[in-house]
C-alpha cells in the first residue's frame, strides 16, 4: 500500500498560555503522536528511564551534539542543557510515526530554521487578560515579574508569523480538537501524498 | 470578538468516485457549511424552490451572466445551463459561513480559476480496480462506455496536482472525517487569521 511518512507537529505559544495543559489533554485522547523525547544533562529523578522520559547525556556529548548539529534546539536552563535530538526525530517519522513536540517560541523558531518541514502551530489566549490572570495564577510570581512576563508574551506573540497554524485557547477541549483536525489534515495535503497515491494507483494496473 | 469570514470549500474527483455520496453524507452530520446554490435554465419541477433548490433563470439570463463573469463555473447539459453564482458564494462567506460545492473536476478547474482563495478537495478512489467496479455498478453503461469513463478517470486523477488536499474515499465515513477535519484546520491557518487576533488582542488593551 502507500508509504507513510510521520510528520513533526511543533506546538508553541506564548509563556502562560496553557501549552503544557493542552498537551497532556491531547496525550490523553487515543492518539498515534509520538511525544518527542528531549535529551538532557541533568540526572535522572527517581523512576526515570533513558529513552523514555529523557535520554540522558554528559555534558560534553551534548556539547558535541550542538557543534554537530545533532539538535533541532536547545537551551541551557539552570546549568544544564536541554534539546531536541534530530536522530530521533528522523527515525520515527521514516517508521511512520508522527512526532509532536511541545516547546517554547523561541525553541520552536529554532526547530523551524533547522527543520522547515515541520508543521508549526501556535497556541493563542483567548485575551489578554485571561493570559494575565493565568500568569498571575500561577502565583510565584511577584508583580514585576508579571508584568515582565505580560510584556515577553506579547513580543513572543508578534513571532505568530513564523508558524502554519493559530489556535485559541478558549476551552481546552476545544483546542484539542483543533489540534487533532490539523494533524488529521496535513496527511492530505496533496503536496505530501499526490505522488505516491499516483505511484500506487498506477502499480495496481498490472 | 473576532470577525470571521467564510472559506468555499470544492470537493471534485474522478468520475465514478463517489463525490455524490460522501457529499449527501457529511451534510447528514451536523455541520455548518452552506451548501452552494446552482443557477440553472431547466424548469423546475415539481416541489424546488428559486433559492433553495436551485436559483431558476431563463436562457439570455445566463448568457448575459457568463458574459459578465457572473458565475465561477458553468456547463451546458442536455441543452440547459448550469452554474455556479458568484454574487451567491461571495455574500454567504461574508456572511461568515462556509461554502462547500461538490462538482466535476473540469467544473472546479474553473472555479479555480476564478476564485483561487478556494479550498480544493479531491476525491481519490481507493484503487483502480474499485473505481472500475464502481463505474461498472452503475449498471447503465456498456463495456465500451465503460472502458472510455474509466480513461477519462485517469485523465482527471492527472489534474489532482491543481488541488489543496487529497482525499482517499476507502471509507465513506472515514472520508467524511478528513473533510471535517480540512474544514476545521483551514479555519486555523494563520495566513487567515492572525491579522485579527492581533487587532483582536490590541483592542483588548483599552
Amino acid at each position: 500500500m502507500i508509504d507513510k511518512k510521520g510528520i513533526l507537529f511543533v506546538l508553541s505559544g506564548p509563556s502562560g498560555v496553557g501549552k503544557g495543559t493542552v498537551r497532556k489533554a491531547l496525550f490523553e485522547k487515543e492518539t498515534d503522536l509520538q511525544y518527542s523525547i528531549s535529551i538532557t544533562t541533568r540526572k535522572p529523578r527517581n523512576g526515570e528511564t533513558h529513552g523514555v522520559d529523557y535520554f540522558f547525556h554528559e555534558k560534553d556529548e551534548v556539547e558535541n551534539m550542538i557543534e554537530h548539529g545533532e539538535l533541532l534546539e536547545w537551551a541551557e536552563y539552570v546549568g544544564n542543557y536541554y534539546g531536541t535530538p534530530r536522530r530521533y526525530v528522523e527515525q520515527t517519522l521514516a517508521e511512520g510515526k508522527d512526532v509532536f513536540l511541545e516547546i517554547e517560541v523561541q525553541g520552536a523558531l529554532q526547530v523551524k530554521e533547522n527543520f522547515p518541514e515541520g508543521v508549526f502551530i501556535f497556541l493563542f489566549p483567548p485575551s489578554l487578560d485571561e493570559l494575565k490572570n493565568r500568569i498571575v495564577n500561577r502565583g510565584t510570581e511577584t508583580e514585576d515579574l508579571v508584568r515582565n512576563r505580560l510584556l515577553a508574551a506579547k513580543e513572543e506573540i508578534e513571532m505568530m508569523e513564523a508558524y502554519d497554524y493559530v489556535v485559541v485557547n478558549d476551552e481546552i477541549d476545544q483546542a484539542v480538537k483543533r489540534i487533532q483536525a490539523i494533524v488529521q489534515s496535513e496527511h492530505c495535503k496533496r503536496e505530501r501524498i499526490a505522488e505516491e497515491y499516483k505511484k500506487a494507483l498506477e502499480s495496481d494496473e498490472s
